[in-house]
């Protein structure tokens, strides 16, 4: 555990930005729990940060990105690169975040120093998958993390925020799906910086290349870049080297400094709403709920009420 | 559009109430687009709300939930019913919430006037769809609609909360689809009050009823419901009325009282959340962004300065 003494923080934070594994690990630990000290020491380990490379993963449930991650790691390791793995699991809220059958092969590189890999569930109403993500991908860039993957499960608006909110946005699909997924293709057009068709050994992916060819021929984008499409078959290492030089390649070509103020932007907004909803902890909601549930008061003017009693 | 002057709101409340669609639509936007008068119609409204049974349907992407909540649209229709919809589309974030493909199916019903359909993508980073789909239900059920059925697509979190918060959930599966979608069925199984096996003339219906069996074997539900799980093929009608029974068999089963308490409780949560964001929308997250991304200053610091400045 981390100690409350500002000292026993100061020391933490020496050691976390040492590299020293067990300390990042119950650091992170520390930032998930949300306890006070965790903050105290991301305060004294953000001037440290802004080296690593955070590439976003995003895509719809069963595309294989956790295979894709798999190889990026191996690729990385092979380079010599500090890894860090984020795994956001927003779609298990009710079984407390059990590692997904995907992601158990990413267990290999546990034994592995170089990786340190972190999966996390929902925090409930409290939300905050964004903002704990920003605060661990702060602790792995301070801890000599050179490439931060941030993967995430599920096509919802917060894991497409979250996948956004990196240097780099890789979209993942597979061909041969559904109707909504073509809809969701056209939702998540505009964050990709790179697509993937994975399983592209499968029918279909000559044809889903075609379809996002044709939205990308309708509009350009404001900074020019043309995000290339890569074809993969990740279980086999087939076309992930290509992927990844996909990525630098973008990354080569944005100034990055324009796309770290902006994700900011977002990622400011993300942790005061987690930081002001802690606040609220105390309102007796089951008792409002039984009220209006009963039509003694409504709950407009139940919400009304507690907002004057706190702000003002 | 909404007059401001107490009286207006009053008239507008007396033809909501008074079942006049135009009304409706109006308030629906209203609502929609958070103007201040929204709020107090809904005030107005509240007293007269509790009667709609609300529907929620949730699965993944290419699960059929449009055509499934389709055929329930005709079978209430015949039985004379007066139907709300409310398609919650929170993966088209940046296309400004486009109707999708299969919801043109939906437009159908746009003549008939004892429907009312409405679409709601994303509000951004206020987040509220949850709040927002409770206040659409609230103005629905006040218009006399007896049905309110609220279709999420997508599965992340946020879509699963808002389909929980429903007098019964249905939760969509197709047959053969990958691993994540297994982890998925965990995740959903605690929501789902009747299962809807759709597509089930495709291989693998069979496996997936005896898989979710399996699970329903492993553990009983509090209130000691054993969920149904009714095979269709909603494109063309098969199931879909044994489906619609299934759903009535839950609701005769639930006292339903005890459920409307713990999802006013979870509603207030969104709510409140919702309504305090906008307190925060005067702030400089662009300057301050740019202080951070330059490490002149931290985000917990600035937060911190922020939350106190407004609260203290």
């Amino acid at each position: 555990m981390i100690q409350s003494s500002p000292n026993a923080v100061t020391s933490m934070a020496e050691q976390i930005l040492a590299g020293d594994a067990r300390a990042l690990a119950r650091a992170a630990t520390a930032i998930e729990n949300r306890k006070p000290e965790a903050e105290e020491l991301l305060k004294e380990l953000f001037p440290h940060t802004g080296r690593a490379t955070v590439i976003g993963i995003t895509g719809a449930p069963g595309a294989g990105k956790s295979s894709l991650v798999d190889q990026f790691i191996r690729e990385l390791r092979s380079e010599q690169k500090q890894v860090g793995v984020i795994a956001v699991d927003p779609t298990s809220p009710y079984t407390g975040g059990a590692i997904l059958g995907d992601r158990v092969r990413m267990l290999s590189h546990h034994a592995d120093p170089g990786v340190f890999i972190r999966s996390m569930a929902t925090r409930g109403w409290l939300g905050g998958l964004a903002g704990a993500t920003t605060d661990l991908t702060v602790l792995l860039d301070a801890a000599g993390k050179e490439v931060v993957l941030v993967e995430t499960v599920g096509v919802g608006q917060d894991e497409v925020d979250i996948a956004r909110l990196a240097d780099v946005t890789v979209v993942v699909l597979v061909p041969g799906m559904g109707d909504d997924v073509q809809a969701i293709k056209a939702g998540i057009m505009e964050i990709a910086d790179v697509f993937v068709i994975n399983k592209s050994d499968q029918p279909g992916a000559d044809r889903l290349q075609r379809e996002i060819k044709a939205m990308q021929s309708l509009s350009t984008r404001a900074d020019g870049w043309v995000p290339p499409i890569v074809h993969t078959v990740a279980t086999e290492g087939q076309g992930t080297s290509q992927a990844l030089a996909a990525v630098r390649s973008f990354l080569d070509f944005a100034s990055g400094k324009q796309r770290a103020v902006a994700n900011w932007n977002m990622r400011l907004r993300e942790m005061l709403r987690d930081r002001l909803l802690e606040r609220f902890s105390g309102l007796d909601f089951e008792q409002a709920a039984r009220d209006i549930a009963a039509r003694r008061t409504d709950p407009y003017t139940t919400i009304d009420a507690w907002i004057r009693q706190i702000l003002d």
